[in-house]
């Protein structure tokens, strides 16, 4: 079994969702949440809201692996320095933890969980329910964070089967 | 006596430069430096680097301030992204330790340093070694580092001399 953190990098919301993955692929739902950060003073300590959330549910939840998306381009500069900022910060708090990070792109993400690199993000958060079991509607930001840990759920699984690390599976060196 | 870290953000190299300012707004050279983080293997390593390199210079050099330069606006929303993840992970390094963060528009930098907002690159560069008494030429990362943190050391003298913090100084909340 490990355990596999997703994350969804966000300047005023962080989506965090953690999930199981056993030898043959399957998953299982252990937490998520949004880390908000918006309470904070400065932008400064917005970054240490989300570096101390993710160092504690690291501790709670002992993640082995961890998955977060891969931007290619944002709609603008300004986004994309504040959505880098969050990426950065995130990507540094499980980085010194000594946890592997694993990039995916979005359109590998609806790959894995709907089956086509085109799907609309609302089939991808349905998708995660269902394969989830969960009951109840997740939060945009949660639900991208559990699909981008299911997608690094699915590579790794893959990837045993051939006897090959995650990377090497996915075409990476 | 003051110490006081200024950071270049880069995802390539990140400048680093330290000075010491004593009450009447005097700045004396301590150090300065690239990180240079193009040798890791991929992008989750660079930035762990960048953390590990900050956090070694913050134990060997204990500044008690740190101040960094804000991007308003980047050239494309790629190289935005990519400072904006140097940048979050390089405040997240210095913010986990307690160091207040301080940041200044290169318009604010160029005013503090040559005394016009409009100043070339390369005039901050060369007055940042005559303030600073340095006898070699500065690399650009390590001089840019080196004026946003004689900026704040400015600043907090003028704040010193109005009794006001640096931030109410500045007209900052």
């Amino acid at each position: 079994m490990t355990r596999i953190l997703g994350i969804d990098p966000g300047s005023q919301r962080t989506g965090v969702g953690i999930i199981d993955v056993d030898a043959s692929g399957r998953v299982s739902h252990v937490h998520h949440q949004p880390l908000v950060l918006l309470g904070a003073d400065d932008f400064p300590q917005r970054m240490k809201l989300l570096v101390l959330g993710l160092a504690e549910l690291c501790l709670e939840f002992q993640p082995q692996e961890v998955a977060i998306e891969k931007v290619f381009m944002a709609r603008n500069p300004d986004s994309a320095l504040k959505l880098g900022q969050a990426r950065g910060a995130a990507i540094s708090a499980v980085v010194l933890r000594d946890l592997p990070v694993h990039e995916y792109a979005a359109s590998e993400i609806k790959l894995a969980v709907v089956g086509r690199g085109g799907a609309e993000k609302q089939q991808v958060q349905h998708m995660v329910g269902l394969m989830l079991n969960l009951k109840t509607k997740l939060q945009a930001d949660a639900a991208d964070a559990l699909a981008v840990a299911i997608t690094h759920a699915h590579v790794r699984a893959t990837a045993n089967r051939l006897g090959l690390t995650a990377r090497q599976a996915w075409g990476r060196k």
